[in-house]
């Protein structure tokens, strides 16, 4: 199997590499002190240390469901299973659906792609648009492998936000061909400007939508979940315990003393949407100024910023540039094109943006 | 998929309920201090929040290769990945060998069969005799498997522990058959006497040895980890990192912060083997006074206690023991006879194993 290029680059680049390559949050924005306060409760609880149920701890699975609600879309405890991260929920997700077909958006996450294989799940990649996966091409899919797998808001790489419009047909869709849908969130929560009902909402009853915390809260954390129809969920709990058992009961009990208190993550989630769209405008400001021939949309929140470089083999690119320190994803990792670059626009200070653009120009004038 | 029949007693049982059955730590002994001071250390470390390399926490795959190599094993940080206990070991490893045979003992952990099926692992039950596996039976098998998956100390669910010169003759068909060999170790420090040097000792580059933090610290840190030669890690690093990225970087400090001061935990360890001998002694002895028909051999270390009930059958029991508040693994669940039951001495306290017993007679004695 194939490491992620993203993953690897990770482990080989020194401290002085300027990346732009994973999707590594701002650590400036942990919320640290409140993190160690919820720590120190957590660790003072017996049950933190001892083997847990594989569907999760009990207070934290309630308070998703209540967030859930609130945001509009009626859920109910049990129908969350806590997860190792949301990669781990596609993984449960896909070990359970092995040996099917499943229609993706074209490009898309590269560990998704990797889960698929993984699992003996064929991938029927769709193209892409800024406003959505090209309907008429999902629609012929979606019928035969009545199984989908989307990133509707902030996608990786692209950055596309599929409109309302859009995810109302993905769901009559859904209905139409008795298929269901996997529904990665993990940037929901971050835009810029006013959020976009899910498409599970629509289909509650044919959609495994993924959460997790670790673009809002932390990653070192390692929780995430799924929320889906009982009838759906229940089936994946064996598939959970089989994994891993269950997730560290601490980790759990360290993000529910830390959410319980909902004002404090809202306040927090706003303060993250404010640094990411500075931050996202002084990269595409700055690459405008630097590298005028790059050619993107500036994307409405999450974490990537994607575009081409025409006529420039951006693989070629990117190996002139690691000397330099400076590292990005050449879209064609994704299944882009090879012109195509990703950036991530939420890691590097601003400082950082401006030095590591600068280097990246650099490297292009070198040839 | 079946789920595991322990952890769904475990998720169905109310507190009043002795159970034998799940095979829990002693809660009494967590060093429940120790590692709160840990665990504020880690909290205070920024890189715990943030993403983290997939094959684990430097400091503490040096830690574990350095306990190895003291314990007269040879090796190195790089030859260890840490996993999300060795649960999910087990299931990197299987899913890396999907669609061979394996040779396995006859009874055997659930939870490994259930991964081996998962991943297209087709079992070959070898009759596991008190002194190990039989040994010409092993030797037909594994040349045709050229795979293994043994608990040689104190296995679960049987207590069995391999002679000294069983390992050795395991240790060359392993050779002579050029056959990898997945030694699961999580009871290996829980001996009563003295240590039985690892199979995996004697075949370091056929070896998949699995360690665990579940059983001497603490399970709630889901700490787990593969020690196994370069050639045979690296490919499955990949599989970790498609599986959930990587072990949560906070719980992974945790147990590097409580470990480091290496005596701490040997210390530890001593009163753990103590305090399970003496319950071991305890449940042994309670046994023969109340339920004298009960024909077993006492463990010389571990957590469980196997053995017959003649001419009962022991699922039948289990279902009249339910509603009297006491529960046990009968031995069928594990591929073991109809009249086999699989005893956890070191959950329950000592009246409670008093208790518990006398509520079995009770249940036999109500036919």
């Amino acid at each position: 199997m194939k490491r992620s290029f993203i993953r690897e680059i990770l482990e080989h680049t020194d401290s002085d590499t300027i990346s732009f390559a994973g999707g590594l949050p701002d650590p400036g924005l942990f919320p640290v002190e409140e993190l160690r306060r919820a720590g120190e409760r957590a660790l003072g609880e017996a049950g933190v240390y001892q083997y847990a149920t594989s569907s999760g701890l009990a207070p934290l699975r309630e308070w998703i469901a209540r967030w859930y609600s609130d945001g509009g879309f009626p859920t109910e405890a049990d129908e969350i299973l806590i997860t190792s991260g949301s990669q781990q929920a596609l993984d449960i997700i896909s070990r359970y659906h092995t040996g099917r077909a499943i229609t993706i958006e074209s490009p898309s996450y590269l560990g998704a792609q990797n889960l698929f294989d993984l699992n003996n799940i064929s991938t029927d990649p769709i193209p892409l648009h800024p406003e959505g996966i090209d309907l008429p091409g999902f629609a012929a899919s979606i019928r035969q492998t009545r199984l989908a797998y989307l990133i509707p808001d902030f996608q990786n790489p692209t950055g596309s936000r599929y409109r309302p419009e859009h995810r109302a047909a993905i769901a009559r869709d859904c209905e139409q061909h008795d298929a269901l849908l996997i529904e990665d969130a993990p940037y929901s929560e971050l835009y810029f400007d006013a959020p976009i009902p899910s498409i599970s909402r629509r289909v509650p009853t044919r959609s495994y939508r993924l959460g997790t915390l670790s673009k809002i809260l932390a990653p070192g954390l390692r929780i995430g979940w799924i929320r889906a129809d009982r009838t759906l969920l229940t089936p994946l709990i064996a598939y959970k315990e089989a994994t891993d058992l269950h997730t560290s009961p601490l980790t759990q009990s360290i993000a529910w003393h830390y959410l319980r208190d909902t004002d404090t993550l809202r306040q927090h989630i706003r303060q993250i949407r404010s640094r990411y769209h500075a931050k996202m405008t002084h990269f595409a400001d700055t690459l405008t100024r630097q590298l005028p021939a790059f050619d993107f949309t500036r994307p409405e929140g999450g974490m990537f910023l994607y575009g081409t470089l025409p006529d420039t083999d951006t693989r070629a690119l990117l190996r002139r540039c690691l000397p330099r320190g400076v590292v990005f994803v050449p879209g064609a990792e994704f299944g882009g094109s090879d012109d195509a670059i990703r950036f991530n626009y939420t890691h590097s200070s601003m400082t950082e943006i401006e030095e590591g653009i600068g280097r990246i120009r650099e490297a292009m004038e070198a040839v």
